[in-house]
């Protein structure tokens, strides 16, 4: 299986350096990774130094714990859109979800739609400290209003990516929604068996170990 | 020692409830805890409960990770004020740090003591990242900008507040600038250590096991 272009080469840690960032771009290019994600302050950075369309630039908004304000986080998607941004990556707020307050995060979902026009969005919903049926309702909410991806995790919170996870939502949803696993990723065995549950996507900050 | 009058009881989970907050508050005013600390999500709910001047609500910016944009940081302090948030605790980018552009730091924190006018302003530097030179460059630009408090961590990454971080800055600054200590303070006697290294409060999750 050719893993690379399942791959988003992920670089979320404090304090990068502009060689950071360097080094992280020709990985990407030389290994034909298509998406490099990186934090939202080091996007301008990042747009400077990639000249091709080879390579897309993912960013994180309301990253990782989502309880920015909704307003905070529209506010976000568009200044990274300007400054740089091809796709974007955004941590809902959990509170939406054991308040039970689906109207709200219905809401959210369709404005969050908006602000990123025709870019690719995907919705990070932490599944470990979801419920099943938590999984579902959310992702429901993101089907109806044609978000791209459903993500699993930010790899900062709870215990990442399960396969039990990305099992469910293929099957309940099958291609209505794209499936981005990402936390905790970290070898090609395991890459390997989150696209045979149906990912679509592998969000990783150990791309070298994998594709090595 | 009295040590209620030191604490911020912190509430940063995600996923909170409106019963959760509405005990938050019920313990802070009944043990004459002055400050608590909430998510941005979480602050006009909270603000909607407090009914007294006798409780501050103190919220978290750019929280827990720092790497949001400069725009984006000072809109959400805008937003939060306008939520009712009394005072702010703002996460520095450490990219500045590690890019020593001290400038560009230097910048950051006119601008955040001004969008946060009188209300205190705390800037969470994430001492255990840090080396001394590092931590005293950034607390100098910190007292040149009149920023009330440094504080030592976000709780979320690495190893929270130590003490000999709190003696260097005290020693350092002596009351230049005010301290607070935070990340992995749980119990009493922990707390107590921390006021006598020069902490002038104390952020903590664990705030019942501390008073019990």
């Amino acid at each position: 299986m050719q893993l690379n272009s399942y791959l988003e080469h992920t670089i979320l840690k404090q304090g990068l350096t502009k060689k950071d960032i360097e080094e992280s771009v020709k990985l990407c290019l030389d290994n034909d990774i298509p998406t490099l994600v990186v934090s939202p302050s080091m996007l301008t950075l990042t747009s400077d130094i990639i000249s091709t369309n080879a390579l897309s630039i993912c960013t994180v908004i309301g990253f990782p714990l989502g309880y920015n304000s909704f307003s905070v986080k529209l506010y976000e998607i568009q200044d990274a859109i300007y400054n740089g941004a091809n796709e974007i990556d955004l941590v809902i707020d959990n509170a939406l979800v054991t308040n039970e307050d689906w109207k709200g995060l219905n809401l959210e979902f369709a404005a969050y739609r908006k602000a990123c026009s025709s870019r690719i969005l995907k919705v990070i919903i932490e599944t470990s400290l979801l419920n099943v049926q938590q999984i579902i309702n959310i992702t429901t909410l993101l089907v109806e209003n044609n978000i791209d991806f459903v993500k699993t995790s930010t790899g900062f919170v709870g215990e990442g990516a399960k396969l039990e996870h990305i099992a469910l939502i293929k099957e309940t949803f099958k291609d209505q929604i794209k499936i981005k696993a990402s936390g905790g990723i970290r070898d090609k065995e395991t890459v390997e068996k989150f696209i045979e549950a149906g990912a679509d996507r592998i969000g990783t900050s150990s791309t070298l170990s994998i594709i090595g």
